[in-house]
């Protein structure tokens, strides 16, 4: 396990130093948040190069909101709970001045965002910085972070490896430790997927209780943002600033002992690696789980969410590809193009369905608190051999990797995606899953865990770009 | 003006009975709620042949509820407001133990509804009583009520016209008098159209505010359930029924004198016959309007209103179309099957056109408590030379009937449709728009308005059926 940076020292910003360590210097006045600025931007420049997480770096801005965060601390002024802390967002995140590109060259130029999004308001507002837009799937539209115009963004446990996507370079850039958190959003998998590669936190929190105003939209109906983080603390510390609840009054956590779990079987129990299988088998022992729920209609689900998705994306980019289609990267394009020609029927069907998956996923959750699933079946696949086993045979991983994160995007539930604390070199992840609203039993099954050392970040390699 | 039958002689029950005169006069033991329903039977079965409003007559069923309500009058028990009052159906209607045929053949063989309708439920508790289920355009696609399997429904005012469509047996059966209300249903102004052709007054409620649960689907973002009536009372009376509102727990109606009236102009002011125009002139002397609205990209709005219902129509109705094409009425099958080819892109630009047009018509209603606009533009067409002038141009009148429903149905606002009280020998009438949830404006501008003479249901010819 990693070992996070909690007590810092009076040398330069070390990676894998915690937001809350951070907030605790700067208030402290250990530590201005302009050299936490500039430490950051150095690390990120170290580690770049060989990553690629970052597609704009936002150095100008963030130096100021820190000098002023250092001023408002000389004058005596009550620092808010995040100040000086950096973070970085996914490239769809408008922040005010800057050209939202989301990950693509079709919008280089587009007006400059008026304000920032309404999660990064928050943010600030509860003293954070944006220092960096980060790498992407264009439009959204992916599970490899690997951009016709950004290049493809590297793992950061082994940089031959995907990172996951389509929020791979949020997660990186946690995973790399040159930030303690960052923003994403999910669709589809875009922050489990990565998550799980990288080995970091993040959270998929329920549909409609982020403001999504300011994020480049993919499918209305699915899209949720949400965010990774270094440590569960932080992930969690965050996700009530971005839910709008003062830290004081975030919601109590509901006792682990108290909570019903059981593990999510059938489709979620096919094309496990053999590591994960056994990590997941040891879960459930530590968590006393001997209940399976099996959801219904699973491969439907996944069907829904792609139909879904590709209908909507389709519909809101067509004008854009009634004129430039020739600037989409192709593999998004066609997709897209695809997706505008479904016929009315297949997605209204696919929205009909969802209902219907709804109420039961809802009656489910009427027995159950938590249910347990893997998050992706394997580890990061080879970036020169992108391919995943799946029912025993190699199918394209870009395509394939949200085998278990798709069906549960159709439900709207909240989902924990956590990384494993094994021996196993390449991380490993879970989604721990709760009904619509209940993110906080999420967060104690999850801080029991890993109290219990069963989750947590892992070591990375030091290779030659650390 | 119809003198609607308060004082009931106990001589046969004459038409145009209204149900106030009806509920008063089997509550006060004047007459018995068995012989009301012999007596609709016989006068239905004495108009039905010229006209075709019924498709299937419910004997035994309303005389088995009407002997309970005999009994519990007899033993003393208190009678409910509508004790006694017969009422019709659209065919689409759940009535238990019936079959609900929705206009169409195809669906002949279906099991026996289980359960009545929701709003059929809550009428009957108050003591209505379901006397027959009335003709409509096969699966309330048109605005003709000529339906292949059950025939066209004739024009009480003229039986060599068109009733208008979908609920044209509803509004038939009111206007002709054998009925003192009838339920409908209103997707594109199916509710509206026949009210105004046959002179009745008719209520397409706000989206949303009646239970549809029973009756048969159409376009989910777009069905409505409502009534008709012959008296103005009546109409608001049942509706605060079917709105599970008591009759003393109603809400009162606005002073019309407080009220902001404008009249809906653009659009809405072309194509208009000239009688028409002359009318909604005098209506709005009569109600001091100087103000005219116009909606912005009505054209636009009847288009996606158009294109939403053939989607989620042809989405409904494509399992059986695979299996049963031929049993389709050919008009009503080949819009299905174009409404399901429909590209996902188009339908979802119409939806999110629809969201924008919400938007617009929110900030209207922010200046203007009620809205005039006409319910169609001209008297019914001929049934043998079925067109209308739009634009001064011949076309097709069953595709264009709906030309001043259909942007309204879009925006989701409660719709009164009025009958103008005039010396042309045939029904003209009005729309009075509200915004969403503002039913009793509407009731207390048409109050006003009847009370000065200017709105009414008009008297029909003596002719052969009569």
């Amino acid at each position: 396990m990693i070992n996070p940076v909690t007590d810092l020292p009076s040398t330069p910003l070390p990676r894998f130093a915690t937001a809350r360590a951070i907030a605790q210097a700067v208030r402290a006045g250990h530590r201005s948040a302009v050299s936490v600025i500039q430490d950051t931007f150095s690390n990120m420049r170290a580690v770049d190069p060989a990553l690629n997480c970052v597609t704009h770096m936002l150095e100008q801005d963030a130096l100021e909101q820190a000098a002023r965060i250092d001023c408002a601390r000389q004058a005596g002024a009550p620092l808010p709970p995040l100040a000086g802390v950096p973070f970085g967002v996914k490239d769809l995140f408008d922040i005010a001045g800057h050209v939202t590109t989301a990950g693509s060259k079709v919008l280089r130029h587009a007006p400059c965002a008026r304000q920032d999004a309404a999660i990064v308001q928050r943010l600030k507002a509860a003293g954070a910085i944006p220092v960096a837009k980060l790498n992407m799937d264009e439009f959204a539209y992916g599970f490899a972070t690997d951009n016709a115009h950004y290049g493809v963004t590297r793992n950061p446990h082994d940089p031959t490896r995907m990172a996951g996507g389509s929020s791979g370079g949020s997660a990186a850039a946690v995973a790399a430790g040159v930030l303690p958190f960052t923003l994403g959003s999910d669709t589809n998998g875009s922050i489990r997927v990565p998550a799980a590669l990288c080995g970091t936190w993040g959270i998929k929190p329920t549909f409609g209780r982020l403001p999504r105003d300011g994020a480049y939209p993919f499918s209305a109906s699915l899209d949720v943002v949400g965010s990774f983080a270094g440590t569960l603390d932080d992930l969690i510390d965050t996700f009530h600033i971005m839910d709008g609840v003062a830290s004081d009054d975030a919601p109590a956590e509901p006792d682990a002992a108290s909570l019903r779990v059981a593990r999510l079987g059938g489709w979620f129990a096919s094309s496990l690696s053999p590591a994960l299988t056994t990590l997941i088998e040891q879960v459930c022992t530590r968590l006393n789980v001997t209940q399976t729920v099996d959801l219904p209609h699973t491969a439907s689900a996944r069907a829904a969410s792609f139909l879904i998705t590709a209908a909507e994306g389709g519909n809101l980019h067509l004008p854009r590809l009634r004129q430039q289609a020739d600037d989409y990267d192709p593999a998004t394009r066609d997709r897209f193009l695809a997706g505008a020609m479904l016929a009315s029927s297949t997605y209204l069907q696919a929205q009909r369905f969802r209902s219907w998956f709804h109420a039961r996923i809802h009656q489910i959750f009427e027995q159950v608190d938590v249910l347990i699933a893997p998050a992706v079946m394997c580890e990061a696949p080879l970036l020169d051999d992108p391919t995943i086993l799946v029912d025993g045979k190699p199918v394209a991983a870009r395509a394939n990797l949200g085998l278990y994160t798709q069906p549960l995007t159709l439900a709207g539930v909240p989902v924990l995606a956590a990384p494993l604390l094994q021996t196993h070199t390449l991380p490993l992840g879970l989604q721990l899953v709760a009904a619509p609203g209940q993110e906080s039993a999420l967060f104690s099954i999850a801080r029991k865990l890993e109290r219990e050392g069963v989750l947590g970040t892992m070591p990375i390699p030091t290779p030659e770009y650390a």
